[in-house]
């Protein structure tokens, strides 16, 4: 009886503000949202499930959790070249969860919602004997016809990546003590790459013009090109040494070159990955500039149906760990 | 390891088929889904979240949970006067968990797809340590300014609702071997007005024009009427004479009249529940005949800021078990 109690308390008390902009959300007071899709868009729809244990750890930060699992639709949202727009978000918590932990949840998703003009219309409260539960749908709006998706790639396509690849992999590892010889500033940068993933919300919805496919970095750089090589039936040769890294990746590959595997399968960057004809060369500078983001080319789309990793010298590279095939 | 390979073919094996008949769920192979809203209407958004054990029973038939699940949310659309289209499904399950159960789960979804004209677009699998969790959010069409809320119901309304009220509580009842005298023809009857409730889709959508307020009997009857009041800022007058029991529930009633307070609270029903001014008595009349559903008056929205409830001597009724908030 108090659970029922609570549930609407939580609602009303902790997520109805967040809904106040959009007036179809009806405060979260009826059986669904009612919303409007502007003339010539789609609708883009996404959802993503983070279970405690598995996506986060218990003792995560509430806001970051929160702020976890919005970054990770909009960054699906993104990949389809579409801008961000509505969320609904379902909550299966234990019983007595407290009144902080929800605060500070909705205050992550608070500061999310301001930074990628994304708002809360409708979801579900509920209790679980199990660990905590997340799922969001997230909602996006893309010019009808305009929407990128991963089976478009063309043969002899540039492939792309914007910003830094393998911090959330490698952040991930010192988060959990299992990087060594790392300085503190380095440490404190990669968890924050892998805690705090930065979609490229402003990128995607520019490139629906211009690029022929594209995907999240999610699974990890050669898992997910796997996924563009695999339904656009084509493959794909990279470049280790066009990967772009950051400082801190740079200073561990250099002292131990495995982690190289670690950059090139390990997951959750949410940076784009996306092919385009060389025309896309010179918007890319322009996009660079406006957005003030990295864009670059790793490597080309081939006819043969694989992946091939070449490195500095030109020669075939194996990753040892699994391959690229890893999951 | 295993386990994301096992999403993968999840997917592909079970749910991808069930996405074939919408193009814009890409097969289930994208980021995201893209979707078009046709002109002139607007979109209605809603998620529910069924956990294991909370909401339904652990031995419960897959098929059926799937079917409970689909129908929650169908019954929402139908409230708001929508017309089912797509929906996401978000499930956590535990790692082991039988291609028996996921086959069994598609095959109740596919039924109720094809009854209720739904197409899954969308989701993620995932794996849980802890109980089935499943969260579903269903989208559906509406003309634009058309959509029925909670808060419009006017003073002097007639109340109605359709169907039988008060099946699915007691159902539950029979289900746990709490109802005591009770053919077996009755117990069955009840259960699965209990396990598969059966949304109003056909008729939400014909009400849109015709009704001030809506909403669907989820926490029961007077409860949803409060919700209904709470927004319209208005009170009502219900007679229990005039709710209409299906044979089962009368025989139950008759022996033992306290069932009354969970026919009058007890939730579960899937039926609407709506106010309307007196030139929808004819309406209701025409669409009896046309949908084949009982539509049935129960009382009148006044301007105090209560429900009260009357006998059938004209006297008050207090609900003894925790009166009409029952949660």
């Amino acid at each position: 009886m108090t659970r029922k109690l609570g549930e609407f308390e939580i609602i009303k008390t902790y997520f109805a503000p967040l809904s106040q902009s959009e007036k179809g959300s009806f405060n979260l007071t009826d059986d669904a949202a009612v919303i409007d899709i502007p003339d010539g868009m789609s609708m883009v729809v996404t959802t993503d499930t983070l279970v405690e244990g598995v996506h986060f750890l218990s003792d995560d930060l509430p806001e970051n959790i929160a702020k976890k699992l919005l970054r990770v639709s909009l960054s699906d949202l993104a990949a389809m070249g579409s801008v961000p727009a509505f969320y609904n978000l379902s909550i299966a918590t234990k019983i007595g969860t407290t009144s902080d932990w929800f605060r500070a949840f909705a205050g992550g998703l608070l500061a999310d919602q301001i930074q990628f003009g994304i708002t809360l219309i409708g979801g579900d409260t509920v209790a679980t004997s199990g660990p905590l539960t997340l799922s969001l749908t997230a909602m996006g709006f893309v010019a009808k016809g305009k929407a990128i998706s991963r089976g478009g790639a063309k043969l002899g396509d540039d492939i792309w990546v914007s910003g830094l690849i393998g911090d959330a992999a490698l952040g991930l590892r010192a988060a959990t003590g299992k990087l060594s010889s790392i300085s503190e500033e380095n440490k404190k940068y990669l968890i924050s790459r892998y805690t705090k993933p930065a979609p490229q919300t402003l990128l995607g919805p520019k490139l629906s013009n211009h690029v022929n496919s594209a995907i999240d970095i999610s699974d990890g750089l050669v898992g997910d090109l796997d996924h563009i090589c695999e339904t656009s039936k084509l493959g794909a040769d990279i470049q280790i040494t066009d990967i772009p890294l950051s400082r801190a990746a740079n200073i561990l590959v250099t002292e131990k070159p495995d982690y190289i595997d670690l950059i090139l399968s390990g997951g959750d960057d949410f940076e784009l990955l996306f092919t385009a004809d060389k025309s896309f060369r010179a918007v890319a500078k322009s996009l660079t500039e406006m957005l003030d983001v990295n864009l670059t080319k790793i490597g080309v789309m081939v006819c043969r149906r694989s992946i091939e990793i070449f490195d500095e010298n030109g020669n075939k590279y194996v990753i040892k760990n699994n391959g690229y095939t890893h999951f």
